[in-house]
Parts: structure tokens; sequence; C-alpha cells
């Protein structure tokens, strides 16, 4: 595909639904309009398509391998890479002060998006810099980000983040990485770290020269002992090649011990890290010690947005590809027109449709819900009332494991159907919805997997809060729905009854006691809350499209969000099916049970 | 995995619930007992975990390549087919009149099962010949059964079915290529073929010398033209090798035009064969002209059987993998002993269990329907009785597009699963689930995709024949339902009440007129029955398991149907969801909004 079915869409839902203009009424943004915003997306859409999309097949073909202890990164994708540092694109978000364009994150989010859709192995060399950068930027020391932050702001160097280990996926707080406090310097506390990473995406690669990692570790503490669980837990910036001011300029001591061979993905090389084994690398300390976690939140909060961005992006792409393959293919007679002398194209089978009604009703509801996540994240951040900073924010973190989740599960659905709309076809190489597949099947795992969103949702943002995000969420559709326009109204009065449906879930849940309990089957609760959060994201898309321009853009928007009431919204209540019997179902089956 | 814990649950489901030792009464098996069937499974699970499980990852990562215009397999597979061969395995089930063993089809599915769990790949060749040979024995002549079945019994050729075209994939009635009578032999009728035939798996290689295509053509009338649709279909009998006997001895018209290349299944090399590039390849018909679809479906059938059952297959190896690395690996605290000072195993925490139920629940109710439909095929090919030849083929008939797609589908949500298990392990190449789940997701595809399962289901198999067989299925489960143990009593309850409600559904959608408006939405029904029929499956198994020697055994087939009945029987209503109005949301959506 060209970008344009994706641009129009995007537009559509900044402009017209999200209503992203009103950003501008925000100081932070006064300087900005539409026409700055649109310049930046036509230029990220246009490298995306013309210089990334080349490389989507060759970048799975032709992984990257280590070669005299460096990574190698696909040749086109090195150079689609620098394209899009020369160009500044990473530089939307980063704030005017340090050289950036200071555009609202709405903005660099559906620009990622393009991006994601037409090469998700190379966005994330930049999105994990991007991420990096600004961790750097709000955390950091001015000489920190003068050292660390404005080599990547130049596009000289790219960031990752450095949290899991070997033995320690989703448990941050038992990381095992150690930094010993080895002085104070102009960049601040400095320590010696040894430790293994894993699991680090562009760990290592040709890219840039310089690569700076953010390392989660514990800090070793007088008595050589560390501080247990997550307040143990310190961020340490630690650069491949050492600055120069004092320390030499030789490399730091970070090797690589090894490349993991991915299912997908694979355009991104993902490393195992060894830190320290020559004596210790050395990194200063951002942030307080003991705020690790903290502070990596804020980079993986953006991550997890990211991750159902690709999610998003990647199953717009493969519904793209199929609709187009399904316009074209002829194959058998339909159901629909059982005297057809000839066979007939594909679009006119009933599953067929079904599965593309589908596939549309999650790429942009998906890509929807992304965006509307990005520009809580503006309001959160830059609102001139604090009333609507604080509700703003209190909104996405309770989104954020669904924003994270939903994409990442249901991009695989959808992308399940792409496949199967092209029929052995889809199973082979030569089509592109194939390794769609496989590299979205990452996205449930990485930046927390499901299971630890559905924690975070349930736990954290709902329980242990006593509700009040998600009674400020109820609220909101509430009104939506009480808004919506009259063809909808079946709609709105389906997504009302949801809401008293869960107020009185999550009401009996709050009564329970311990709370805990509910947890054991969190996974279910998040599974239909995503499904009733797409829902309300539907009506409001099919009721923000009446009256466009084009009557078949509308029309295919009305359609959608009646397909998604009538074959999605019917399964939520029997996704919580567990949540009353889970302590016996699933936490008191015998150990002999589950093991042989 | 060894194969002792799938060998002892298919003992289990042989003996235990299905009572396989009956088929003893049947006058075609009363020489045979269960030490006959138990030296053959010892046999057969020996070679498929020693010879075949070995080469599992290598023929993922080596694929068969095209060197000189002839397929060369990995050569460890090559060997360990012909150890299959020379053991004569794959002569189960022929009769012992051509000097096979003539053992249960159940017997040699059971057997099946573990080949396939321990390579898929590699079982393709041998299930594929057997399925070919099976055809040739029972519509050939004995001329042609000595010509093309023996050299497949005596294990120096291998069969295909060579039925879609690049143009043709689910339409069989539009096949395009072409035979021409070029007159009688001792063979029969025969032709000379002309056409491409696509997706030929095992379509050449170096197992064998020869290998037998059945191949579904068009015969060219007097007038040079066909006859439409599948009464146009013939089914042709063409050699790789000309049989000596008048036709010279070399190589028939047959060329490789090339490989495809898929995203899982590799070891088994798929095909464009081109017939009669050079003037015709030599083909002999078998059975009458215009029979061919017919008698292709004697082989399609026994197929879809098989794929079910490589779906059941891969979702047990999955299972069995991650419950073995869930019993070892440390990570996190769990919400269940929130108070733990050190990490727990992966199986302490509940979700982990949760996806650990769901893949017992999957994997072993697959596997057991795919057994339960290879005894239905035994009875109906073997009972003395007429009347339950009858039952046992209209009830085969009915539920065999259940077992095609319900253990493909459903298998991969299990190796979904058993990918999340794993966490970011489960992802990488260095773990065989991830090929699992690559390998399986041909399943929903080849042998017809799942929307053609639910039109043969919804349509052919219940609206089509009144809903005979469906009556008689639902006497079935009544039955069962009804005699079932007492602490089995809310399941059994839950089932009797879906037999009412399925009956209704069911009883309405035979009144509509016309009836193919259903059909539009046949694919929620398909999935809605599936997870009906195999809650009668795991009612029935909770069932048999009380008692057993093993009180942990029983006990988790008791919990695995009860999660499955608290878990998955509350989604099957809303699986239908769209029936009602399938009409107006699939097939009256615009084209506009489908393809742009």
């Amino acid at each position: 595909m060209s970008g344009n079915t994706m641009r129009r869409e995007i537009d559509f839902m900044l402009y017209r639904w999200l209503g992203t203009d009103d950003i501008r009424d925000m100081p932070y943004f006064q300087d900005q309009d539409r026409s700055d915003w649109d310049a930046f997306l036509d230029l990220s859409g246009s490298l995306s398509w013309n210089e990334f999309q080349p490389h989507f097949k060759a970048g799975d073909r032709d992984e990257p391998r280590l070669v005299d202890g460096r990574v190698r990164v696909l040749p086109g994708l090195v150079k689609a890479l620098h394209s899009y540092l020369e160009a500044g694109l990473h530089l939307a978000t980063v704030k005017p002060e340090l050289g950036g364009m200071g555009f609202p994150f709405t903005v660099s989010t559906a620009a990622m998006a393009e991006l994601m859709a037409a090469n998700v192995a190379g966005s994330a060399f930049v999105m994990l810099s991007i991420a990096n950068a600004r961790v750097l930027a709000e955390f950091g020391t001015p000489e920190q980000i003068e050292a660390f932050a404005m080599p990547q702001i130049a596009g000289k160097a790219l960031g990752t983040m450095c949290l899991s280990e070997p033995d320690v996926g989703s448990s941050l707080g038992d990381v095992d990485t150690r930094a010993r406090f080895d002085g104070e310097d102009a960049l601040g506390a400095r320590y010696r770290l040894t430790g293994r990473k894993m699991w680090i995406s562009a760990g290592d690669h040709d890219v840039t020269d310089d690569i700076v990692h953010l390392v989660l570790a514990k800090a070793v503490q007088s008595d050589g002992g560390t501080v247990p669980g997550a307040k143990g837990t310190s961020l340490f910036i630690v650069p491949a090649m050492l600055p120069a001011a004092g320390h030499g300029d030789g490399r730091n001591d970070v090797s690589i011990a090894g490349l993991n061979h991915k299912m997908g993905y694979r355009g991104t090389p993902n490393c195992l890290l060894n830190f320290g084994e020559d004596g210790g690398a050395l990194g200063w300390r951002i942030g307080a010690e003991g705020d690790g976690l903290r502070i990596m939140f804020q980079m993986m909060n953006e991550a997890r947005i990211n991750v159902g961005l690709s999610g998003a992006a990647m199953a717009y792409r493969g519904f793209d590809i199929a609709r187009t393959y399904a316009a074209e293919r002829v194959q058998g007679r339909s159901v629909l027109d059982k005297a057809a002398a000839k066979p007939v194209r594909l679009l006119r089978h009933p599953d067929i449709r079904r599965m593309l009604m589908s596939q549309k009703a999650i790429a942009e509801g998906a890509l929807a819900l992304c965006l509307k996540a990005a520009k809580l994240s503006d309001i959160a951040a830059h609102a001139g009332d604090e009333g609507k900073r604080r509700d703003a924010l209190n909104l996405l973190s309770l989104l954020t494991p669904v924003v994270k989740s939903w994409p990442s599960e249901q991009g695989l659905v959808a992308l399940n159907q792409a496949i199967q709309v092209h029929g052995g076809y889809g199973y082979t190489r030569d089509f592109d919805v194939e390794q769609l597949y496989r590299d979205s099947r990452l996205n449930p795992i990485h930046e927390g997997t499901t299971g630890i969103q559905a924690i975070d949702l349930l736990g954290r943002k709902i329980l242990f809060e006593d509700g009040r995000s998600f009674a400020l969420l109820l609220g909101e559709i509430r009104r939506d729905a009480g808004a919506a326009g009259q063809e909808l109204s079946s709609e709105a009065a389906a997504l009302l009854d949801l809401c008293d449906w869960f107020e009185a879930l999550v009401g009996d849940l709050l009564k329970a006691e311990p709370k805990e309990a509910a947890l054991a089957n969190a996974t279910g609760f998040l599974e239909a809350f995503g499904h009733f959060v797409v829902a309300w994201i539907w009506l409001g898309l099919a009721d923000a499209a009446r009256g466009h321009d084009d009557p078949a853009f509308a029309e295919g928007k009305l359609w959608a969000c009646r397909y998604f009431f009538a074959a999605e919204v019917p399964r939520i209540r029997s996704m919580t099916a567990l949540l009353a019997s889970a302590r016996e179902l699933t936490a008191a089956v015998p150990e002999a049970v589950l093991s042989a």
C-alpha cells in the first residue's frame, strides 16, 4: 500500500475525531498550527513508505549478525535510519530549547504509526531512542543532557532501555545487575556496573557510532548488600563510547554476548549484553538512588503506548493488504450469488467480508485508541487547567494497559484473518501478511506481557485506587453515549448498559476481601474491559464521521461500528466468566495436574 | 518431551474412554487384540521420538531445495522416513490381502498423533501416501492397485493429492487441468494431462524414486469442451515414473515449477507442479468419468481428520513443553503468595495456571475429538449392524468439519499460550513452541479453510439434510449427559441446556427461507458448535477418568472439564451473535467500505 489510505485515516482521527486543533490552546503549543504538523506528517509518511517499507522483507530475511563482536544491520535499513535522523524526524517531541520541534505527542504518534506500518523493525531503533532522550531530558542534569541526550538529538547516537535479565523478565525488582559507586564527576555520581541484560532491542548496531544505554541496576550499599525489590533499583546512563572528558574516549566495558533469533521483528537486533566483564562498565546515575523503576516507568509507559501502536499499525497494514487482495482475487461462487455462472471476487464471499469487517474494526479501533492515549498524554503534560491535567493523567494511566494489550492481542486476531483471506498464499513468505503476523506476535510479550497488563489494570489502576479513575472513565463514556447521533442510538444504548454492568462488576470486586483474589483472573477482565473501551471508541468514530466529505468513508465507520457492536460486544460479559470462580479454578488446581 | 506423557494420554483415550477393545467384536478385526496394537504403538512411538523428533528444528531451518530440477529433503528426515517405511508402519490400515496389518483407523490415528507431535513435516509424507494408497485400494482396478498402490505399500513410492491450482483453491469444481483421452491399456483408460497444480505437499522429493500423484482434472469431451463444475471432474493416477509395461520407463511429463516458501511446515516440500509441458503427462483414470471430486473426498475426509489431528498433536506437544517450563522456571512473586520472600516458579502464577489449563483443555479435548472421529470411521466401515454403520457414518460426516477446524483454530490458541508461558524465550527459535505455532498456522487453511468447513457443517451437514444427523448427535449428547457421574452434575446440566439451545437455534434456521441466508455467518456457528461438541467430549473424558489408577490423572481430567465449562462454555452463545444480523452486516456492507 501507499501511505494514502492510512494518512486519510490518521487525518480523520487526529482532526475530526480527536479535534487535535484544540491542542493549540495549550500555551506550550501556541506557536504551532496544523500546517506545521501536516508538513511533518507528509515528510515522515514519505520516508516511511519510500525509504523504510522497501526493506521490510529484506530485514526479515537478512537478520542482523555479529561480525567481530559488533552487530551489522541490513545496509538498506541503516540508510533509511540515516535519512530519518538527518531529516530530524526524531525531534518531533523534543523540547525547542534542546533543538526539537516541541510537537504534540499526538502528532508524533500518528507519524510513528505510519513508520510502524511500513517497517516495524526499523521503527524500533528510533522509538527507543526518542523515549530514552525524553527520560534524559526530564530527569538528567544539564551536564547529562548535554553529554547523553544531545548526541541522540543530533542523530549521532541512539538509545536503548536495559531492564530485563536472563532470569528476570516481568519482575524487575529482582534485577541482579550491580552498580558500585566509583566517585563523583561533572556528569554526576559515577558507578561501575556488572551484570547481564537480556532482550535489548538495538542493543548494538552500526547505525550510529555511539549507543546510550539506560540500565536498571541495584546500587551496592555500604554493607556490600542491596535493597530488595523495586525500591532498591536505580537507573544508570551507560554509553557504549565513553565521553572524552576524563575517561579516555575508548569503548565502555559493554559487550555483546549474543543475538536472539526471533520468530519475527527480525530486522531489529535483539541482544544479550554483558556489562562489566572487564572490571565494570562506567555509568552515571540519573535521578535519585532507589528511583530507578519509577523513572524507567516514564519510558516504559511511552513504550507501552508504542507497542500498542505497532500492533494497531501492523493490523492496519494487514487489513489494507487483505482488502486489496480480496477486491482483485477471483475464487469460487458465493452463497450470496449461487446462480453466478462464473467465479466471483473474494469480496463477494460473506465470510471474507466478515473477516474484512473484523480487521477494519480491530485495526482502526486500535489505532484510534492509541491516538486517544497520545492526546491524553499531551493534555496531562500541557493543559492549562490543573484539574484537566490530573484527569487526563488518571485516564491515561487507567487506559495504558488497554492501549498496550488490546492492539497487541487483537492485532494478532486481525492479522490471522488477513492471512486467512489470502488462503494458502497468505501462508507463504511471498506475501507480507505472514511476516506481519510473526512480527506482531512479539507485542503481547514485550514491555510487560498481557498478564502483567491485566494485573496492572485491575489491581493498581482500579481496585487499589478504589475505582476513582474507573469512575472518571465511566463518566466520559456515558457522556459520549448520551450525545451520540440518532442512527447510533442502539449502539449507544448497548454501551450504556455495559457501563452499568461494569460498574456493578467493579463494585462487587471492590467489596470483596482480599482484593487480590480477583487478580487471579485479571486477564479475562482486561479482555472484556478492552472490548468495552473500544466499543466506546467506535461509537465516537462513527459519530465523528457523520457528514464526512467522502460518504463511503463515513459509511465505513458506521458499518464498522455496527459490526463491532453486533459481533464483538455480545462476547464481553462471557469474557469475565472465570472471575467468580477464579480462585478455585486456577489457584486451587493441584500442582500435579499442571506439571505432568 | 519423551512420548511417555502422550502415550499415557492416548492409552487412556483409546481404551478407557473410547473402549476401543470392542472393535474386536467386528469381524474384520477379530484376529487382532490390544497386544498387537500396543506393539505397533510402541514401535511407532519409538520411531516418532527417536528418529523424527531430532530433525524437528533442522527441517525448519534447512528447507527442502531445488537441485537440478529435483527436490532435496533434509537427509535426516529422509533417513527417518526410510526407517518408518522399512518398519512397515505405513501398513497399519492397509488390508491384509494387500500385505497390510488391517488395524483399526482408531489405532493408526493414535500412532499418527505421536508422529505429528514429534515432527509434523515428516508425518505429511506418510499421511498423504497412506490416504492415497487407500483410495487406490478402494477405487482402483486390480491392475491399478498392482501398479500404483503396491509400490507405496512396499515403501518404494509415496503418494500425493493434486487438487488446487494457482487460481483454484477452495472451488475445486473450477479446476483448469485438462485430460485428453489417449487410448485404453491394461491399466485402464489412459489420458494425457496438461495443467498446473499448486500447494502439492511432497510433490517432489528424494525419499523414494517414484511418486504417485492423484490428480483432479477435467476430461476433454468429444466437442473439445469440458463439463462445468464438480460433475466435470475426474481423478487420474499420474506416476512420476512411467510403468515399464508399454510406456518406456522414463520420467513422466511432470516437472517442478517451484517450491513454496512457507511460514512453517517447512520440512515438507510444497510444490507447484507442471503437468504436460512436453506433450502431456500420462495418467490413468481411476473410477468413472465425472466421479473425480466424489472419490477425492474419500481421501480429503481422511486428510481433514489428519489436519485436525496434527493441530491437536502440536497443541499437545506445546502444552507439554509449556508445563515443563512452568514447573522449572522461577520468576516474580505470585498474587497468590504476596508475602513470599523469594521469586516463585511460574506455576504459582494464576495467569500461567489459567493458560496451562486452557492448553490442557484444548490439546486433550482436540486429541480426543480426533480419536472419536477415527473410531466412528471404523464403525462406519466395519460394524456388523447396518444401522450402526449408517449412524456412525452420519455422525462422522457431521463432525468432520469440527474435527478439521476446531483443533486447527484452537490449537493456535493453545500454542499462542504456550509461547506466552515462556515469555520472551517463547518468541525465539531456541524454543520449540514458536515453530509449533508457525507450523500450526497452516491448519486453518489446508484441506478446506475454516470458512469452507463452516459452510459444509451448517449447509450440507445440517440445513440441507433437514437436521437429521444433528438430531442423532443431540441424542448421543443427551444420553451421555444423563449418564454422567454425580461430581459432574452441573457440567451435565449445562450441556443439556446447550442441547436445548442448539436445537432451538437449528430449528429456527431450518424454518428460515432461503436456507442459504444463514450460511453468510456459518463461521460463527461452527465456532460455537465446535465448543459445544468439545464440551461433550470433556464431560466424557472426565467421566471416564473416574477411578483411574493414577488419582492425579483422574483429577486432571476433572479439573480440565470444569475449566472448559467455566471458562469456555459461557462464550458459546455469543459466538453466534452475527447469525441473526448476518445478511445486513456482512452481505449488505457496501463494497466501497470493504475495498478502500
